[in-house]
């Protein structure tokens, strides 16, 4: 039978299970990749599982998304991560040698493997051709462990796409109009496959840009083929050896299909606060802006920051502008300098900040109050950028360098002048990164470096026969986990800290949630209500283990977004779903769960009461053997520990 | 009669009094400089004193201190301070530029003028021949009001140098050396003027280097004459037009002497945690460290960070080393781009950080718990670094560069290469930086952008004829301003609200007076006791407006730090000194004064009774005429206000 290139990856990788949508598979994991934020976590789950030495291919620790050192914290992160890596077998790539995704993918990136990555953008290795995934960092961990790691199989969805971009539109365009057409859950349950002749217009990094904001659909991942784009990409690199033309059979299908004539597109723009507002740019063209901000792994390439400097050549930003320049790692400020980009941006008025993710995930450059802000990275959820009631718009480098220039949304179109051409890299000098370091000690003998911030990680008890649960918390549809376990510079300096940081759940939404949930834990913990699509976003596990950690039992909702429901399952959340009377759940409501052990191993459906209602409603639970599993032994550390 | 350089500048710049150290002396000020952390309270005095526009030749607001926008109200303070130097007439260098001190000499240096700054380092631009003083931030909006600078007449310090420093050896060993055999209050109410031969050996900027950190030898400021390396500098920056020869007459005296043969300098270091601690660097040479920083006002120059890229050119750091590079402005940035130095510095392993203070002053780049950090800036007082039991030591660049490649503290003479010969810096290219947009609105009309957190200054009522004050706290000996008002990333981004920040006062020492002093506010307000010293340390006015915000009118202590004074008089609070029975108060103590205007018009000696004790007690006030009148008016701004 013809396949498409998701379901030969698939295949490829298959350890468990049948290639049916819907139903539950294990793949093999060739490569592992985590970053600071959620990594600690990850070491952590490692040093509790006892692990001897990674059982991956390789595996990769970065060090990108906190790298404000206010105190020393996560300096202390640094050293234990590195300490770690030396423990367990894992390259480390220390503070300043840039962003996990693109670095990744230059540095290894393979056409044909698995990558199973602790950061929700790990899809962006499937530009080379790879079966990329994200998820939690007890996921991440396990596959480490060797353990294949277990999802639904997806549907695969077709992507043609035909025609070239126009002047001045480019690839972040093409995954806008995508969110455009589908919005933020469109692409749940699904591997999103581009196919057609229109790739012959995208370079390797063009596919990143596409395949890294496939998170923001809500698919499992995006693929494209390794064609001859990606042979130059990786022959650019040295590496063509690395090179495997893997692609779908020529009369391959899809489960969905779609189109996408690229020779259409226009500028386009997704306004406050979800990546789903998409619009063209001149629907609000002429609005003041405060900020202009280029970088993150949403537009991490070369070109996307040499377009901004032809732009800017020779000119000013606006006074007005902050013009916040983040490039992507050590390697590309030397090529940028190297081509005097770099000094063209600084020239025009640019803040030059150290190569990580910053501002992308609110550790620094937050937007003045009430203030608009265009950046080019994946995500403007309300208050991630550090403000609250923050006013952030995604749009393409081109977008957001005119905008910077005339101190408004401007379509780059109207500046009048021709759309730069953006010469190649300059030829990759080595710029050596800082790996786990040679000839220092290494394997199980090494310490870990724990600074007084750090902490092991909590033991939960197994899941009892009957639980009385008051609803603590209600929420709305799409609820993020930037919502339920905000970051930023106050917060995520906690993320090796359990019980500190279990402080800040729910802060954004009801700040006297931790509080309340301590007076519930005696009793035996509480439930949180949700909407649609409950815990889209980030996928830092701190969202679901922070809860867990006050008492939380079960989440309550119509639907989950697919990796905060795997991360409640692994710490022993029941995620729940809604339907029929449960719909008139609310806040204050006290649920009685009993011969819950029985139901949670087989059934389907759990019975509740609803005291003082006199009402009994129906919960779905739908879950595989394995999740089952999970569930009664209160996570996937105690089933893997009584293994 | 001959005159050296420091009575020539103030000679030409006396406006009330007569030379004699010690005695009180008012000077003209031809120009300001504030920065971001101080520079918000100083518009929010203007406002409250209503000035239409500055009155000083040229005043420079800079922002470089807080660069680190983790919410909305950083960004706010910087669209504030826009805001007000269109109001005021003040030329405004917004985030990126750079920091102020090397900035403010490029720009607008000009030997023979007077500046007052609202920061320590102010004294740097004396390597002109400028008499440049930093002091609290009233002090600075004075100035700009067109009041002259009041101070007691310094000494003069005449220090001369000979010989040629040797290969290895910079300009930041030579005030090592100074501090090596005087210790940080070794310039206590002195001006320190450099002359001799040795002069020609040093640039304009590597006598900032030693002006600069003049501020850590507690020195008032320091002067080098405007001689042929001056002429050179300004040249060089396009503006020889404002080269003007000044120097000591030939056959000028010093009110003290002292004489640094440069020939035999060696690498020296300082040690934690004082800028005194200092050893050669081959004493402490062999320890492990964790950082390597470059960057600050302290090593602020071309030169500074290219000798360091020489070092490590072509080389690797140790890979556990954090080689920190902080530019010290856009141009900056720029000139190394275009020498390749900031390519061979990255590859080399650095981190590239924004153009500013940054961890200088604790914001970001705080140093892991234990380890050494080796920093080219000025300060290495406990916990400045944002760690707590920090260890960080003071060094050149060279020393800084060299043992970043080995990883432990390294003379650089023991690297075993040649000294790297450093070019002049490229051509100076305009690099545009951002000051007050030409074209947009300016003057009275323009209103204060004001975010949520930036409230006006309080008003304060006249010192009443009779107060009855409740003895709140007692407090022992050197109590520090960071006791009396603590700083940090938690505290410090209140500095803009003087009703919020009050919350924090003596926070460190007595939570409960914030409240306490809430309940006597309504009685006419309270007293605090201190024992000598009181209020050493940080300039911090806000350690004297935040409590006397919360009902504050009277310490009494045994003896006071000379600018924590000040600035309590500044905000109308009585520095009352204690002697014979006065020594018996107490804590709850109640103090009846009256006839205290007449008191404190003219009189050194203020009766008071202590209620319940039937005792009557006698307090100092040691006060000039003008600080008698501004604590008449119940501040210094009323004063301004009702003349």
């Amino acid at each position: 039978m013809a396949c498409n290139l998701a379901q030969k990856l698939i295949r490829t990788h298959l350890a468990e299970g049948e290639m049916r949508p819907g139903t539950p598979i294990g793949l093999r994991i060739d490569q592992t990749l985590t970053q600071d934020a959620t990594g600690t976590l990850v070491m952590l789950a490692l040093e509790a599982l006892d692990l001897d030495r990674v059982r991956t291919g390789l595996s990769v620790q970065y060090v990108d998304h906190n790298l404000i050192q206010a105190d020393h914290r996560n300096p202390d992160d640094h050293l234990f991560l590195e300490s770690a890596c030396r423990r367990f077998g894992i390259l480390y790539s220390g503070p300043g040698n840039g962003v996990s995704h693109p670095v990744h993918m230059q540095r290894f990136g393979r056409p044909g493997q698995s990558l199973l990555g602790s950061d929700s953008h790990s899809c962006a290795a499937g530009a080379l051709g790879m079966l990329a995934i994200g998820a939690g960092g007890l996921d991440v961990a396990m596959a480490m462990a060797g353990e294949p790691y277990r999802i639904a199989m997806p549907e695969v969805w077709g992507i043609e796409l035909t025609g070239r971009l126009p002047d001045w539109v480019s690839a972040k365009d093409v995954i806008l109009e995508m969110l455009r057409r589908h919005g933020v859950d469109g692409g749940t349950g699904r591997i999103i496959e581009y196919h057609g002749p229109g790739l012959d217009g995208l370079s390797a990094m063009d596919r990143h840009v596409i395949a890294n904001m496939g998170a923001e659909l809500g698919a499992t991942t995006t693929v494209f083929p390794a064609d001859d784009a990606v042979r130059r990409f990786l022959a650019a690199e040295g590496r063509e050896a690395a090179f495997d033309p893997v692609a779908a059979d020529p009369d391959a299908g899809y489960d969905v299909t779609d189109r996408i004539d690229l020779s259409e597109l226009e500028p386009l723009i997704a306004r406050p606060s979800s990546p789903g507002n998409v619009v063209p740019v001149r629907e609000v063209a002429g609005a003041p802006i405060y900020q202009a901000y280029i970088g993150s792994s949403a537009n991490p390439g070369y070109r996307d920051f040499a377009v901004a400097a032809a732009i800017l050549k020779g000119r000013q930003v606006d006074p007005t502008v902050s013009l916040d320049v983040n490039p992507t790692s050590r390697r590309l400020l030397v090529s940028l300098a190297q081509a005097d980009h770099l000094s063209t941006l600084i020239r025009a008025g640019a803040r030059l900040h150290q190569a990580g993710c910053n501002g992308c995930i609110g550790m620094g450059q937050a937007p003045a109050s009430g203030r608009n802000s265009l950046r080019t990275v994946p995500r403007n959820f309300p208050g991630r950028s550090g403000t609250r009631e923050d006013s952030v718009f995604l749009c393409s480098p081109e977008t957001a360098a005119a905008s910077a220039l005339e101190g408004r949304i401007t379509d780059p179109r109207d500046l009048g002048s021709a759309c730069p051409d953006i010469e190649a890299e300059p030829p990759v000098t080595r710029v050596a990164m800082t790996e786990c370091p040679p000839g220092s000690e290494a394997g199980p003998g090494v310490e870990l470096r724990k600074g007084p911030n750090i902490v092991s990680l909590p033991r939960f008890d197994p899941l009892p026969d009957r639980l009385e649960l008051p609803i603590l918390l209600a929420a709305g549809d799409d609820l993020s986990t930037d919502e339920i376990l905000p970051a930023g510079s106050e917060i995520l300096p906690f993320r090796s800290n359990i019980p500190k940081i279990a402080e800040f759940t729910f802060s954004a939404v009801d700040s006297s949630y931790p509080q309340r949930s301590e007076e519930a834990r005696d009793g035996g913990g509480h439930a949180v209500l949700g909407g649609r699509n409950y815990g889209q976003g980030s996928s830092r596990e701190h969202a679901a283990l922070a809860p867990r950690y006050l008492g939380l039992r079960a989440v309550l909702a119509r639907s989950f977004a697919r990796l905060h429901r795997a991360n409640l399952i692994n710490y022993g959340v029941l995620p729940l779903q809604l339907d029929g009377a449960a719909q008139s759940l609310e806040r204050g409501d006290l649920l009685c769960l009993e011969g819950l052990r029985e139901a949670v191993g087989d059934r389907d459906s759990i019975e509740a009461a609803v005291k003082g209602r006199q009402q009994r409603i129906s919960l779905q639970l739908r879950a595989t053997g394995t999740e089952r599993e999970i569930l009664l032994a209160g996570g996937r550390i105690n089933l893997a520990r009584a293994a």
